[in-house]
């Protein structure tokens, strides 16, 4: 009964759960852009604080970049440990949010209330449904649940660049006998889920120089390289006419899905048509003959994030410009080499370069995709927490983005993670005016307080 | 001799008439950013003051955009027309300027004295050869040479909006027997020449829309269209392997040239090894059965001006973006319509839309290229003019810069132009740390008081 009792207690005090959420999410924690260092720090601090209160011993530990936080509580029972992480996406356009991303608020919608603001959904929101449900099971309880590492990263958002040291040299601390991470979402926006299937991640930014300065394209316009010319025939090349990438070898270490998975997955009442509708479109654009959830979930991918030179402000300028310049990001799957890939996409750009043309590349994140084990017993015993919560079947399911955390927990440390989250498809993570349902975040902490009380024992 | 009296004011007045120009080149007149109208005004009547004071009948003039100056003088002998503009083109990036664009200096360099600063050569530094011409000549004489009009314009650099209009609301009084255009350069940096031959310009903007929102491309990456994928693959295909633009249609008015005008051209010493040695290039770019001059003066090109698309600020933002934008020019040659040229390329782009994108078109300026008729005795008495000054052999040349101008005096005034001009390969016009050789605004002063001294009287 004290399972009620927590979940009763989350009921009544949601309200000041919810001020607590809107005070982390007015911190712009943005860590890709050096500016916002300092707030980043601030949100470490801020939780630090906020988990010493709750009785955790937490702290904020120090690296090159943005610093993790730390929280234990010791206790009897399997040494979990929960990840999530603090840091925030850069914002803009910011001309399209309908409101300061920094100033959150619960508005009333259509669908629902939602929690506006930068964060709400990736990774704020999710992060403090876990630590709420540690709240409410305290105050039932008198102490923390179980045998408990918190462990918050402020460098998600950009590459992680400390992660795999910070876990190579505390490894003691953070081995746990599994791993929670609260950074997806319910499948479909209404089904439980566990991912058990993540893509990586190759980010590549590339400048080609051809003249060394900006010309006038009158008057050396058809003598003069156009590196923007460069840029886009060789970026308009990527796919082939059926949506492959065409760097050569890319495909080569893409294992097919298992039979069993892709009959599961055909089970899963996926609506593309909806999930494509809803943000405009119609035609998956994926390779061709493929399902959507595979080109999603399964199959890897390569996308220009980001293409930029010569004049891009208001009027005309007739410029030829010297230097072109692309961030561009492969989704991996399987056995994908991120390292490898590096090197083959660099070469497929330098064999394309014609005279004149220099190329320069900026390597960015590399993580492999991640595939979990599903035979821990805590994967059935959340599943059916998840299951009680939500009165639907929780799935075992892929997700296309990459979480590379789940990746270095099994490299670095050995352990397993179950990728349980309550974000839905409209929460416009990364883009203006990002959402977090208020009935996820209300929901998602009471299904927490019932994984708890299934494995924090 | 009242000639050479001219001639030596010029030289012994030159440090207070590179204050003057100094002066000028301190106002950052940028005609195609808003922000910038009140220095464009500013310019004007900069103009209007120096040139009431050398007694011309000097005034503003509104227009929906930047003021027109118009200043009058009346007196012997055929009605000559001064064209220059005031207006500059953009800085950016400012980062690769050595100094602030709008505080000129006299700087000593390996190549000589040189004044630096935006507007050096293009065209506050070209305009004001002539009217220091104007002041030495009143200085000597007592009086302004002949029967002028000095026409300035503030628009040039951002598609002249309102040049024809006006052109045509003041007809009668800017209608002269031959204008003279100041906004051209030295052939080779060092042989005078008179500008016979100009490409035309059509510009284009352009924005391809998918998705109704930036996604993430984990959640999204594979299924949904990027837009600017679909964007490079498309500008990727606007040139052949062979250099030709692949609009269909877009060679069709295209003539060959006379081979009598070919043979000229072969006998100029153009050294196209410097031409792109000077900025770092080897190798002609344009079509590949064309010889340099060509490709620069007699050839059509098609050029990315400007691209941009998703995230292109610091580190990496794995987004999907929902639109994608380039900025697209023609320079045209012969007979090209850029009225029907336009609509090629937008039903060119339209054609190759894959399902769920859409394009929006804004067009920027349209001009025809213009070819002078050389057989007005002006254009021989300004050769020998600049042959005079320069000891070189002036020449009879085309020029791959749009001076629409040139076409408007023709087609709203039936006026005949000589285009004159004194910059230099290397002045860097548009691009950053924009200069002007001191030797070319002193030769230049001197060169129109021997043009003025055989036509205007």
């Amino acid at each position: 009964m004290t399972l009620d009792a927590v979940l009763a207690r989350i009921d009544t005090t949601l309200p000041e759960a919810l001020e607590r959420l809107l005070e982390l999410l007015r911190i712009p924690s943005i860590s890709t852009d050096p500016a916002f260092a300092p707030d980043c720090a601030r949100a470490a601090n801020w939780l630090v604080d906020e988990l010493n209160s709750l009785g955790f011993q937490a702290s904020t530990r120090p690296t090159p970049g943005h610093p993790m936080v730390v929280a234990r509580h010791e206790g009897p029972g399997r040494h979990i440990l929960f990840y999530g992480h603090y840091d925030v996406q850069p914002v803009d356009p910011l001309a399209l949010w309908d409101r300061d991303p920094f100033d959150p608020e619960l508005q009333d919608t259509a669908k629902g209330k939602v929690i506006r603001g930068r964060g709400a959904s990736d990774d704020k929101g999710q992060l403090m449904t876990f630590i709420e449900a540690c709240r409410a099971y305290k105050d039932v309880h008198g102490t923390l649940p179980g045998n408990l590492t918190i462990f918050l990263e402020g460098e998600e958002e950009s590459g992680s660049p400390s992660l795999v040291p910070f876990l190579r040299d505390n490894a003691d601390e953070l081995s746990a006998e599994i791993a929670l991470i609260c950074d997806t979402g319910l499948f479909a926006d209404t089904q439980p889920a566990i991912v058990t299937m993540l893509r990586g991640l190759l980010g590549e930014e590339m400048t080609i120089t051809a003249a060394n300065k900006d010309l006038h394209s009158g008057m050396f316009g058809g003598a003069a390289i156009n590196p923007i010319r460069v840029l886009t025939r060789i970026l308009g090349g990527l796919h082939d006419a059926e949506g492959r990438v065409t760097i050569p070898g890319f495909y080569d270490d893409v294992d097919e899905l298992p039979e069993a998975v892709r009959a599961q997955w055909q089970n899963l009442a996926f609506d593309h048509a909806r999930f494509l509708g809803d943000v405009g479109l119609t035609t998956p654009a994926g390779e061709s003959d493929r399902t959507p959830l595979e080109m999603i979930w399964s199959r890897p991918t390569g996308e220009i994030n980001g293409i930029w030179g010569g004049y891009t402000g208001d009027g005309f300028k007739t410029v030829l410009p010297g230097q072109a310049h692309a961030k561009v990001s492969f989704r991996l799957v399987s056995r994908q080499d991120p390292d490898k890939l590096r090197e083959a996409f660099r070469a497929w750009v330098r064999a394309q370069l014609p005279p004149d043309c220099s190329v320069e590349f900026h390597g960015h994140g590399a993580s492999p995709a991640g595939t979990m084990a599903i035979t821990d017993p805590a994967f059935e015993a959340a599943r059916r927490a998840l299951t009680d919560e939500w009165n639907r079947p929780a799935a075992f399911v892929g997700c296309g983005g990459s979480i590379p955390i789940a990746g270095y927990f099994k490299s670095e440390l050995g352990m397993d993670a179950m990728l349980i989250g309550f974000g839905r498809d409209d929460d416009q993570i990364h883009s203006p005016n990002e959402k977090y349902d208020l009935e996820c975040f209300h929901k998602g902490i009471r299904s927490w307080a019932r994984i708890l009380d299934r494995i924090a024992r």
